[in-house]
C-alpha cells in the first residue's frame, strides 16, 4: 500500500468510524456470542497472496462487530470505563505513522520531551506538590501502560530500597520478611504485583464505607513488627474498583512518613476527578506519598495506553530499573539538561510516543472541559441513583461520589444474581456485579461521553422491568 | 469533537500523514535539538479553553517534527528497525475508535479470539512445533507489549516452576540460589529481567561469530551445581541487537532439556525471517523451549506494540500471573470450549486489541508478501556489505546473515568513533555504533521499507565522503 493508497482507504477508515459512532446506539451494547465462536469466521491460516483492501472491510461487519463488547455505546456500564475522544485518536494516528520510540531521548527527542511536558501539566492540574514535577525538583512522571504496570513498579522499587538497607543479610533473607499492606477491596492488581515481587501482602479490613484507615493499618504494621516481619509497602486506592471507595490517605499517609513505608497511592478511576477543585480533597496527604498514578485513560478521555505514574525522586525507580547497554548510550543527552529514559522507568525499551494524544486532548478539551465532563458524568450518577432510591425494593450499597453507583435487590445474592441474569439475557443494557464482604450487588457505571440523561433513564427502565417479572414470577 | 467533525479532522489527519510519507526523504533522519528544547516551545500549562483543531495541527511542524527522529525515513539506519506499514495503521485507527480491551474474554470476546487466531497463524508461519499452538494442546501465544515484558513473564514463570520444586526451602532461600544465563551479546533487557526478578544471570562468552555455543553454557551450568547454585533457566537469541548473531539452538536445546532448566528464545529481530523457509533452520531446536519470542513490530510491518510470545504450556504462565476478583468474573466462558483471559498472560489488566493490526496486515500482505520484503532487506544489506568489502579501508565485524551490516574503518576506536560523530554532524544519515569484545563499530541497518538500493548507495557515499575528510587531515 502506497501513501496513496492510504489516502483513499484512510478516508475509508475515517468514514467507518464516523459511521460507526453514529449508530452506535443501535448496536447491542454486548455480542451474543458463546467461546470459540470465532474459528468458523476466519481461516486457519494466512493466505499466502495479499487480499485487497475491501475483502478485509467487508469482514469488519460480519466478524470484528459481531463479537464486539461495545465500550463506546451509551448503553454500556460495566466495569469501569476506558476513556477514548476523537482528539486522542488523532494524535494515535499520527504517533502510529512516526512509529518514533520515547525509550530514550536520543530514539525520539520530541516524544521524550512532550511527555516530560505533558506530565507537569497533569500534575499541575491535579495540584500535586511541586516534588513531583521535573520542574520541580528531583521528581517526575512518566506514561505507563497501565495502572498494573504502575503499581508493580512502585513495590519492586520500595523492594530494592529496603534491600539495600539491610547490607548484612542476603536478598532472599530479606525477601522472606517483607510485608505490604493493602486493603481487601483494592484492586486484584496489587496481589498481583506483590505475588511477581515475591513478597507477602496483606488486605486489611475497610470501615463502613470501604475505605481503608490509619488505625487499621497502624495496627497491622505494630502486629508484624512484633512478629519480626519488615513491612515496607502499602498501596492505598482512591477509588476502588467495586465500590469507589477513598481510602483516607490523611491518616495513612503520616503513618507511612513515620514508619518509613513507601506509599503507592492508585488512584486510576477517581483520581482523574482531583482535575475538580470540589474532589481534590480526596488526595490531600498525597505529599506523604513516593508514588501516585491515575489513569487518564480511564476518565480524562485519552485512549490506552495511558496511566500517569509519578515518581518524587527519580532515583528511586531508575535505580532498579535501568541497565546500560552500549547501542543504547549514544549521542548523549547532557547539555546542562538532563532529560529522562523513559526506558528507565519500566520494563519496556520500545514504547509510543503516547505524549502526541495528551497534548491533543488537553489542548483541544482544556482543563475546563475536561472538569465539565466529569461534572456530567457524576451528575448522571446520581440521577440515577435518585432512581433506585425511589424504587423501595432496592437499596444503595455505597456512598455515590462518582459516576458509579452500586445497588442491590434488598434480598439475597441469589435473587441479584438472577436479576443480573435476566438483564443480560436482554442483552439491552451491559453492567457487571462485584461483591464485598459477602454481599452481591450490581454497579451501574457511566462509562462514555455519548451516555446522556435518557440513557440513565432507559438502563433503569430496562432494570426495573426485569425486577418486576423476577419478583412476580 | 462530534462524530462529523471527526469525519473533518481525521480526513485532514489522513492527508498530513499520506503527505508526510510522500515528503520524508527530504527530513532530516534525526534532529538537530539539544535536551531540553522543546520547554521554550510550549506553555508550562494546560490551557484552560479549548484550542481548535487548527491550532493543534498548526504546531505539528514547528513542535513535532522538529523534534523526530525519523524513523520512517529512508535514510534511517540506526538501532533495530521498528516496523509500522499503512495496513497495521488502518487496524489501529479502527481499535482506537472502538477501545475494546481483550484483558478478559468476556471484556472483548473477539479481540482475545482473533489474537488466538492470530497467533496461531504466525506460529504456522514460523512452523513453529504443534505444542506452541492454541489448536495444538496445552499451549499458546499472546502479545506482549515489547520483548522486555516477554523475557520478563518468561524468567518470573521459571522461578515461579523452580521455587514450587523446593518445597522444604522458603522462597528466599531457593531465590538466593537461583542463576540464569544468557550470553554476553544478549539484550539489555534479559539482565534487565533477571534484576527484576531478583536472580543472578551470567553472561556467557560467545565464539568468534558472537554466537552462545552448548559447550560454554555446559561447562557453566556444571561450574555453579558445584558451588551449590540452581541452574534454571536459559535465554538464548536468535539474532542479537548488535550483530545479528545466532545462538546455537540446536546445542543449547538438549542441555537445557537435559538439565531441566527453562529455555526461552529471544528472537525479536531475525526470528522474524523464519517465516522463509531459507532462514527457517536458525530456530531448529525450538522444540526445546518452553517460550519463544519474535517482535512482529520489528520485521513484520505491524505497528508497536507487538511482540508475540509463546508458551508450550500455558499453565505454566498462567499460574504466576493470575490472581481472581470477582468483577473480572462475569459470564463465564466456559462451553466446552475455554478461551484465555490474556490479562493472565503478563502484567497488564487494560491491554489494546493488538490482533486488529495482525490480521489486517496479514491478509493485505500475505505470507508471501511479507516474505519477499524480508528477502528485500536481506538483499540490500548484501550490497551494502558489497560496498564496504570494496574499499580496502574498511572491514566487516560480523557475518551478514539479516537486514544489518556491522562494519568499522581498520583503524582504532577513536578514528571510529570520530568517524561517527563526523557522519552523525552531517545528519544526511543517522547510523548507531556498537560495542563487542572492545571493539567499536558501526552499524548499518535497513530499517524501513521505504529504503531502495540508491539509499543503501546514497549512506556508502556519506560514509566514504566522511571517512575521506577523516583520513586525510
Ligand atoms: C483501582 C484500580 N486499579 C488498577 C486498575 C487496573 O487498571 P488498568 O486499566 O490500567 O489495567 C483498575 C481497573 O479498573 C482499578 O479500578
Ligand atoms: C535481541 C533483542 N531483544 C529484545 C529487544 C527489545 O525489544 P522491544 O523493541 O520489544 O523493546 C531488542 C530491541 O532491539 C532486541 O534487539
Amino acid at each position: 500500500m502506497d501513501p496513496e493508497e492510504f489516502r483513499r482507504c484512510g478516508t475509508d477508515m475515517v468514514n467507518y468510524i464516523t459511521d460507526y459512532m453514529d449508530t452506535i446506539r443501535s448496536r447491542l451494547p454486548f455480542p451474543d456470542v458463546q467461546p470459540g465462536f470465532l474459528r468458523e469466521q476466519i481461516p486457519d491460516e494466512a493466505p499466502f497472496h495479499g487480499e485487497s483492501w475491501e475483502n478485509v472491510k467487508n469482514d469488519l461487519e460480519r466478524v470484528v462487530m459481531k463479537g464486539l463488547n461495545q465500550w463506546r455505546s451509551p448503553h454500556f456500564h460495566a466495569f469501569l470505563p476506558i476513556a477514548s475522544s476523537f482528539p486522542a485518536l488523532l494524535g494515535d494516528m499520527l504517533a502510529g505513522a512516526m512509529i518514533s520510540s520515547p525509550g530514550t531521548w536520543t530514539s525520539n527527542p520530541v516524544g521524550t520531551e512532550l511527555e516530560v511536558s505533558m506530565m507537569d501539566w497533569l500534575a499541575k492540574m491535579l495540584q500535586l506538590p511541586q516534588q513531583f514535577l521535573f520542574s520541580g525538583g528531583k521528581g517526575g512522571g512518566c506514561i505507563q501502560a497501565s495502572a498494573d504496570d504502575a503499581t508493580f513498579v512502585a513495590i519492586i522499587s520500595a523492594r530494592a530500597k529496603v534491600i539495600k538497607q539491610f547490607k548484612d543479610k542476603t536478598k532472599g533473607q530479606v525477601l522472606d520478611k517483607l510485608i505490604a499492606y493493602t486493603s481487601e477491596e483494592a484492586h486484584s492488581s496489587v496481589e498481583k504485583a506483590a505475588h511477581l515481587a515475591l513478597v507477602e501482602i496483606r488486605c486489611l479490613e475497610t470501615d463502613d464505607k470501604f475505605a481503608l484507615r490509619g488505625t487499621t493499618l497502624a495496627a497491622a504494621i505494630r502486629e508484624d513488627r512484633k512478629k519480626g516481619l519488615i513491612p515496607f509497602f502499602v498501596c492505598a486506592t482512591v477509588g476502588t474498583t467495586s465500590t469507589c471507595a477513598i481510602d483516607n490517605i490523611s491518616e495513612i499517609g503520616p503513618i507511612c512518613e513515620e514508619e518509613d513505608l513507601w506509599l503507592h497511592i492508585d488512584a486510576v478511576y477517581a483520581g482523574c476527578a482531583c482535575i475538580c477543585p470540589e474532589y481534590r480533597p480526596w488526595i490531600n496527604g498525597v505529599e506523604y506519598s513516593t508514588t501516585f498514578s491515575i489513569n487518564p485513560h480511564k476518565w480524562l478521555h485519552i485512549n490506552p495506553p495511558c496511566s500517569a505514574f509519578w515518581v518524587k525522586d527519580q532515583e528511586l525507580i531508575n535505580e532498579p530499573l535501568s541497565v546500560d547497554a552500549m547501542y543504547l548510550r549514544v549521542r548523549s543527552a547532557s547539555n546542562g539538561v538532563t532529560m529522562p529514559d523513559f526506558r528507565n522507568w519500566h520494563v519496556q525499551l520500545t514504547r509510543p510516543f503516547g505524549a502526541l494524544k495528551m497534548w491533543f486532548v488537553f489542548r483541544m478539551f482544556g482543563v475546563h472541559g475536561l472538569q465539565e465532563r466529569i461534572r456530567k458524568d457524576m451528575a448522571m450518577a446520581k440521577e440515577f441513583e435518585a432512581l433506585v432510591l425511589a424504587d423501595s425494593r432496592f437499596e444503595i450499597v455505597a456512598d455515590v461520589v462518582s459516576g458509579l453507583v452500586c445497588f442491590r435487590l434488598k434480598g439475597d445474592n441469589a435473587q441479584n444474581e438472577k436479576l443480573l441474569s435476566m438483564i443480560d439475557k436482554s442483552r439491552r443494557i451491559c453492567i457487571t456485579p462485584s461483591i464485598s464482604r459477602g454481599i452481591f450487588y450490581l454497579r451501574f457505571c457511566i462509562s462514555v461521553y455519548t451516555t446522556e440523561s435518557r440513557d440513565v433513564v432507559f438502563a433503569w427502565e430496562v432494570i426495573q422491568h426485569e425486577a418486576d417479572a423476577l419478583l412476580s414470577s
